[in-house]
């Protein structure tokens, strides 16, 4: 099978990727070929069994869409998108990418027509969701978004049901948790402390964690989220009905529960480089973030999350680095 | 204060229009100039104390919003909408008026900055909603529209959010309720029955009721629809919050409840005119429609509709019928 990957040069596009290059196939088919589109190169992982080809392209000019569903993918995967801070500090460019992007590929789909009818999997994320919450966010629970990257994921997944309900292709839109932990260098962005207080102690490296220790967040690993990818590409969506924005499964867990995780499984010299400096504008932007969540549709459709911050740390300990850390 | 009206030909937009009219004020503040913009023209009401121009345009076509915003009109109300049906049945008709004008407006708006900063009320449909529901629809209820029509005003109100809380406008979303009794000639719409079996007993002509006397819907008249309008144009928006879209408040009822209303208002010779002729694809349409609400966010920001459908029944005869009616 063809796989097209809209952003597959970013983390998840990557670890997607590398996975099918494992694996070889997807859903017991054999993987031929997988185009991976992003506006940089992406790289073909080493020994993959596949033909792969990588385009630089910018989703966001008219044409685009149509040169990569031309040779009629059979499943395409979005992952491409302008992330919250620069959608809220570019408002063009985050409607230009994440919306019209993404409106544009939905079209350059239907335009095909002749009974082409992709498995299409399109990436939103817990941001769709607004404060004030409950305690737990239920499935049913309204999409109003306090950033215009939220508003553009929350559109994407109307569009999405719709283009799906009208037989234009079948779409599965996963909301992803807060991905942790974060491979790479630490970055600016305001939930990056979730990952950095884990990453940079296993590396021997101080962190700083900006906020209380009883901020509650929803977490899932990269290997939990090329889960979620995989099996959106392989399920039978005749199960989900029209409602195919489905929020993933994820770990609810407080500030203090990531750090006392940390303990148990790396001890109390890795937890001793975490900082408290507290930060009152960052505290301020995660008190307006989702905590937890009742996600009951997905599990039941077969989605998997892991059930402990410890068994997260271990996914992060085992993919990144090799099984080893920092004492 | 000069009123901007996209739509303004329309039913709901003419009786806005014509109330405006009358009052001669809105919110207190002379109504100096209306502009009404639609497909057609909208004609001046008679007797106006304001300056009316009718502008015939698409919407959809680039730069006309910018013409209908450059003389920066204080409020803009925007009622422009390829109808529910079709929407469904011309697919790039409907996302090119009902999402696209509606971009342009908003960019429109956006684009001459410069402390430009209108009341905008938007108005969407209870058609965001789509079945299976709870038995009253709650204010947080997510919004999965199983109509082209109700994704397309789902969107609609996520961008009126998004660009409300970016400062561009001070946008006010109304749902409107099914709107009952709708003036004029019986139409095809799968809805039209329940104001067909009002009024059309009422001038002394049989009407078709397709469905059983136990579908129930959310009802309220034309005359409350123009004052869910006048009150979102002059409303203290500091109340709202950012979750501008507001399920507006409605009537319950089943349609033997209707009729047994019209029997009580009218008669038995009135009620007498009504045919059951049951269409199993009305029914079935009629299926999955919301039928009741729990609006409590409305009501409590000031927005007040009809509490019982002898009332809607008495505000069509006045309004519409002079106070007479074929007994």
């Amino acid at each position: 099978m063809h796989i097209l990957v809209l952003g597959g040069a970013g983390m998840v596009g990557r670890k997607f990727i590398q996975r099918l290059a494992r694996d070889g196939q997807l859903g017991g088919r054999p993987v031929d070929k997988i185009t991976a589109q992003d506006v940089v190169a992406a790289e073909k992982p080493e020994g993959a069994p596949f033909a792969f080809e990588a385009v630089v392209s910018d989703m966001s000019v008219p044409g685009e869409a149509e040169k990569l569903v031309a040779s009629r993918p059979e499943l395409i995967v979005h992952l491409a998108a302008i992330v919250s801070g620069e959608a809220e500090a570019d408002f063009d460019k985050g409607y230009r990418i994440n919306l019209d992007g993404t409106r544009y590929l939905f079209d350059a789909i239907r335009a095909i027509g002749d009974g082409y009818k992709p498995r299409l999997v399109f990436t939103s994320s817990i941001a769709v969701f607004g404060a004030p919450f409950h305690d737990k966010i239920a499935d049913e629970f309204h999409t109003t978004p306090l950033t215009s990257y939220g508003t553009q994921k929350a559109i994407g997944e109307l569009l999405l049901c719709d283009y799906t309900r009208r037989g234009f292709f079948d779409g599965v839109g996963i909301r992803l948790p807060t991905i942790c932990v974060r491979p790479g260098a630490p970055n600016k962005a305001a939930s990056g402390f979730f990952s950095n207080i884990i990453r940079e102690p296993l590396n021997g490296v101080e962190a700083v964690l900006p906020v209380s220790e009883t901020v509650k967040h929803w977490h899932a690993s990269p290997r939990s989220a090329v889960g979620f990818l995989i099996h959106a590409a392989t399920m039978d969506t005749a199960a989900i009905g029209p409602r195919r924005a489905l929020t993933m499964p994820g770990l609810a867990c407080t500030v203090a529960e990531q750090i006392e995780a940390l303990r148990k499984v790396a001890g109390e010299g890795v937890v001793a480089r975490i900082k408290r400096v507290p930060d009152p504008v960052i505290d301020g932007i995660v008190a307006g973030w989702p905590r937890d969540f009742e996600a009951t549709r997905a599990p039941a459709l077969g989605f998997k999350a892991e059930s402990s911050f410890e068994e997260i740390i271990r996914v992060h300990i085992d993919d990144e680095l090799g099984g080893n850390f920092v004492r």
